[in-house]
Parts: structure tokens; C-alpha cells; sequence
């Protein structure tokens, strides 16, 4: 080892170089202290993409019940819960890897197959932050290819980032924040012209809120694409965002690889227990498709006349800008929309991290909250 | 980059080749296995080193309350749990990293400070497997240099493995599953004689159990010692090993970087919750360190009576052998031993995993298991 390699005195020169342009954190303001900033009686939060129904109530229960088992370790490798989701979905259970949270997946399915400074790892840009972030933690290089101009994928170019090298290749359907969903033919068309050493990673977070599943999603006939791999979460549809729940259906010889470096206790006992719960209450996830069905349909008609452009959506949120000031409404930016609603109690989510300016993505609420979001909407926009 | 880089056809040929020779992961049996495969009307687990009186009835309490919440993502940065740990342990905010159990802030030192291909980290041999596993899997050389004959720590064979790219060096104290635990004074002269790069990172995940903690820990004086980190967990002593909650307390700077590269959501909700209600439950604490001591006095006691060597422990397991069978007993191996238990209904922790096949280790359990277990072991010792 040559000597220009020796470790400087501990200090921030000690990181890995990397790692030395992460951005510094910065803590999002809770409910509560917005409701103390503004003197709000309540606030209402349309920004996650959470489940507009909160958690079932037979989760609660299960929660309740385990309640008293949080001292005991999970066993490893959640072999209930992997039968469970596997027998849910129809699929080998011997694909299922289950983490904390989707992260858990993406930045596992990272370490394990792209080997630092010579892999690349390939997705649109913008897409979720987690696949860029991870990749530059592990030293991977992130490529990005732009969306079309109304949000839709340019296959040729993403295509054509991708070389001997890239490992993954990262696809999120329905979009976020756009709600763009392809059809799964055209995926299928992705999976063949990938590179031979690329795995095609279908980050499915939202797919549970599509009507024609089918006409998709490729999981029903991942036995066909070996080189295809889905991922889905119990945060959105199953409501159970703050447990961290999340699995990949994944080529057996890479479930297999997984689990033995995935950290054997990563997934915690309750969201074990919450997760077959939740698997059992068809009827509350039969309500939330309903309920974001009908909410979506009545933002975006309400959006829509209150002169905002609002994209197609399959997904439990929409993504909007305010054009044109109807009926002598004032030009309002993206900017001063998402404030003014935040001080009457509403968050929403601005979209400049996703280098999205003028836009800006609300979540499906209950009706109680999409009325109201719709009438401070229209206050601020139509004074 | 050259030709032979690229990558070959999806396969377990693609996986990073630090990844290929990880084992197969191997499910252990769960306790409701156990009772069927014997036909036993109960299992008694004393294997894992949990809390022996259960979980907390408070934070039984908070995790009820909050199973409503489980929808909602955690606020990023758990600004509210940092504040109470730091205030608890009286050190400042800045220096407190919480994750997914200790796990995790294991994995993300070792990720953010060591180079792949370049730096090592080094531990003793046995340690706990994450620092090796997780060294490996982030493709960083690990050293791990032999205990001493009894346990102990030798310190000079220690520095000696290390070298200017010693990016982190782990000490378990009280050690696991040794039950060792150095004088403070010890850890200190260790600190000064570290290269200068290298992170001295002190897992202290049994330390609440010990007696004297002020003679055996750096924590109360960390502004001292700016390359010294430590860990602790609520695992143990607070009883959450199932939530999944443990921390560092890290020199500023890296505490600061740590949370730039940690996933945002990474500690679940209700982990966050039990462990607020965790740190108010002095008198559960209180409860749990009177039990432990007396029970580890007893069980060391009775297990000298049998004929066992017990090592000296200060914390909730004991590491022992049996040697000599006395009053006519047979000789029984550990591994025996571990089995007739099994078979009775006991669970206790074989130590071949850490090279230590004439080993085995019992964690201290409520009163009622810790004589079941000597009943049963004096029954297979003598008969």
C-alpha cells in the first residue's frame, strides 16, 4: 500500500470521499410544531402518500397483542411472514427477501451486486432519492436519464446509459411523483434489451392502487424475466409507513444472497406481526382502494377547475402546478401555494428536490381532508 | 475500463465477490418448533440474552397508544428520541446516532469511515459477528486477533494488528459472550495507542448490568478522548430487542455524517415511542438490574456446585463448561448438554459459532427459569 494512502488524523478528512458531499441533515417540521408555529387547532398531512384511513384496526389489534413480546429478538429470516406475503402474491417463497422498508432492498440489492468504481447503477431522473443515495454510500456510479417533458419514460435513452457495466437498472411504475404508469408491455420490451449482467429493479411501491394490475405489473409472470425483480411495501396500500415493512420479489439465486447478508433482525417484531395481520384484512385495503379511487377523481376534477394542470395519476397522490388564475384569481407559484396552505394547517410537498419547481404532489386524503384542502386551494388561488 | 470487468450474465457469476462465500442462511428453530418437535407443554428461552423480566408494562403502554400511528413515517432524524438518550446519558445532542438496533450503526462506521480494498477494521476473536460481517460485505479487510487462554484482552497482540489503515477498532465491554470487562483505565491507554486515523469503538451493550459502571466506561467522559466512540442498545436492559433501537455516541463531526448517509426512516415509530417510554421506566430498570444480579449470582453458584467452570460475568449470561462430573455424574459434553436441554425445553446458547465448542452460555432468566435450568442440568450432569 502506497504511503499517500495512510489515514490522515481522525477528523472529517477520515471520510471516505464519497461520502464527504452527502448533504447535512435537516429535520422536517413535525405536526406538532406546525401546529404551535401557526396556532393551528389542527393540521392536516397530505405529504407522505400515506394510507388516507391510517392503520386498520385489526393491526391495532395485532400490535396491542404482541405488544408484550418487543424484549424477544424476531426469528431470523421472518420465515412466517415470508410465507405469508409469498402465498398473498402467488409467488416461490424462496423469492421473497423482506426488509426494513424498501430501502432496506434497494441498498442490500446494491452492496451485493455492484462492486464499487467499476459498476454503474441506472434510473430516470428525477426518481427516488434512495436509489442515487445508496449507490454514491456504496461508491457506485448513479447515471440518470431525464424524463419526456410530460413525465412519460424515453426508453431509448434510458437504454442507452446502460453498458457492460451497470448492475441495476431502476424503474419506479407508477411513478413518483408523477403517477406516470406504463403498460407492462413496455417493460417487458426494457427487459430484453438491458445488458446480459443488468437486473431490472420494478420498484412497485404504488402498484396496489391500479386498477388493471394485469395490464401492468409484470410479478404474475416474473418466472418468464430472469432478470426482472419487483419491489413492493405495506407503507402505502397496508398503512404501515412508520413500521417499515417492505420485500423484493427477486431471482431465487439473489434471494438467496440476500438473506445471507441481509442483518438477520433488521425487520422488527411488530411490523412481523402487523404485516400478516394486515395481509388478512382484505376489507380495509378493499376501503383504501376505494377511498384513494374516489378522492384522487374528486382532486383532480376540483384541480383541474380551479385552472391547475394536473397530470394522469394511478397512485394514491397527484402531482399539479397552478397555470392560469381563473376568474381573476392572482398567479400563484408552487412555492407560495404549498406556504400559505401550510399556514391554514395543510402540507403539502414541494417538488424542488425533485428539481421540479413549479410543481408540487399532493396525497389522496380522507374526504374530510381533500375538501379542505380543495377549499384553502381555492381561497389562495381565487382570493 | 477493461474488458474483463464487464459483467457477466445474470447469475450468482454478477454477485460482488466478497458476497459469494457468505453462508447460506440457516433459520433457527422458533420456540413454538421447539415445543412441537419435543411435544413440551413450554419452552424456556435463555439464548438470546433479552430482558428476563419481559418488556417494560409502560412501554407496553405507549407501544398500545401509538398503534394508531403506525401509517405515518417517523419525523426523519427522530429529533425527540436523540434529545431524551442524550439528556438521559447526560452528553450533548450532537454526538447521539440512533438506528435500527446497533446493527446498523455498526454497519453505517464502517461504511462511512473505512475504504473498500484499502483500510481494515479490527476486532478480537471471538467478537460479535456484525463488525466482521459487515467489514466484509462493505469489501473491507478485517483482523481479528485471538483472546487471551481466559478471556482476557491482550492489548499488545490488539495494537499490533493495527496500522496507518486502521480505519476502526472494536471492543466489546463487557464482552460477549465472555463476560469480560476491562477496567476503564484499560480502554484509555488503549485510546492513545491506536494509530491516529482509527475510530476506537466501544460496544457497550451489556454495560447497564455492570455494578460500577464509572470504573469500566469512557461514556461520562468522552470529551476527553476524541477518538473514542461508543454504542449501547435498548436491547437489553430496556427490553426492546424485538423494536430494534440502539445508538452511538460519536464525536460530533461523524455523528453529523452519520446522519447525512442513514436512511431517514430507518428507526420504526414504534421504536421511537418504547423508547421514550423505556427511558421513564426507571423502576422496570431498576427491577431488571436486581434481578439479573441475583440471578447470575445464583446461577453462577449452582452451576460451581455441578462441577462447571463459570467464567466471572458482570452482565445478564454467563459463559461456563462442564468439566469434572462429580458425585458419580457422567461426562457430558457442551454440545450434549445443549441438546438434553433442548429436549427438556430449555434453550441455552451453543458456542461452536464462536469457536468455542466446549462452550456454552446461558443468558440469566427470571427466577422460575433459572431453576428449571439447574434442575435440569444437574438431572444431565448427574444423573
Amino acid at each position: 500500500m502506497s504511503i499517500d494512502t495512510a489515514r490522515p488524523a481522525l477528523s472529517p478528512a477520515c471520510l471516505k470521499p464519497e461520502v464527504r458531499d452527502f448533504s447535512p441533515y435537516v429535520a422536517g417540521m413535525s405536526i406538532d410544531e406546525i401546529r404551535e408555529r401557526y396556532g393551528l387547532a389542527q393540521v392536516v398531512k397530505m405529504a407522505s402518500n400515506e394510507n388516507p384511513l391510517g392503520t386498520s384496526p385489526l393491526v391495532q389489534r395485532a400490535i396491542c397483542e404482541h405488544a408484550g413480546l418487543a424484549f424477544r429478538y424476531a426469528q431470523s429470516g421472518n420465515p412466517r411472514l415470508v410465507r405469508a406475503i409469498a402465498e398473498h402474491l402467488g409467488v416461490e417463497s424462496a423469492r421473497v427477501v423482506v426488509g426494513n422498508g424498501s430501502d432496506e432492498i434497494i441498498d442490500l440489492l446494491i452492496r451485493v451486486l455492484a462492486r464499487p468504481g467499476v459498476d454503474n447503477v441506472i434510473a430516470f431522473k428525477p426518481s427516488f432519492s434512495m436509489y442515487g443515495l445508496q449507490s454514491r454510500l456504496c461508491g457506485v456510479e448513479f447515471r440518470a436519464t431525464p424524463l419526456n417533458a410530460d413525465f412519460t419514460f424515453p426508453w431509448d435513452a434510458f437504454v442507452a446509459q446502460a453498458d457492460a457495466h451497470t448492475a441495476l437498472a431502476f424503474v419506479t411504475t407508477p411513478d413518483n411523483p408523477s403517477g406516470f404508469t406504463p403498460p407492462a408491455a413496455e417493460l417487458e420490451a426494457l427487459a430484453a434489451r438491458l445488458p446480459q449482467g443488468c437486473l431490472l429493479v420494478v420498484d412497485e411501491a404504488y402498484m396496489d392502487f391500479v386498477a388493471d394490475q394485469a395490464a401492468h405489473s409484470l410479478l404474475g409472470r416474473l418466472a418468464s424475466f430472469p432478470n426482472v425483480a419487483v419491489l413492493r411495501t405495506f407503507s402505502k396500500l397496508y398503512g404501515l409507513a412508520g413500521l417499515r415493512l417492505g420485500y423484493g420479489v427477486l431471482p431465487e439465486w439473489l434471494a438467496d444472497y440476500m438473506w445471507r447478508t441481509r442483518p438477520p433482525f433488521s425487520v422488527n417484531v411488530l411490523a412481523e406481526a402487523a404485516g400478516l395481520a394486515a395481509l388478512e384484512d382484505q376489507v380495509f385495503r378493499d376501503e383504501t382502494v376505494r377511498a384513494v379511487a374516489e378522492g384522487r377523481q374528486y382532486l383532480a376534477h376540483a384541480l383541474r377547475n380551479l385552472g391547475c394542470e394536473v397530470l394522469p395519476s394511478q397512485s394514491n397522490f397527484l402531482m399539479f402546478r397552478p397555470v392560469a388564475a381563473l376568474d381573476g384569481g392572482v398567479p400563484v407559484s408552487a412555492r407560495v401555494l404549498f406556504e400559505r396552505l401550510l399556514e391554514r394547517g395543510v402540507i403539502i410537498r414541494p417538488l424542488k428536490s425533485y428539481g421540479l419547481e413549479e410543481w408540487v404532489r399532493v396525497s389522496v386524503g380522507n374526504e374530510r381532508e381533500n375538501a379542505l384542502f380543495i377549499e384553502l386551494t381555492r381561497e389562495i388561488l381565487h382570493g
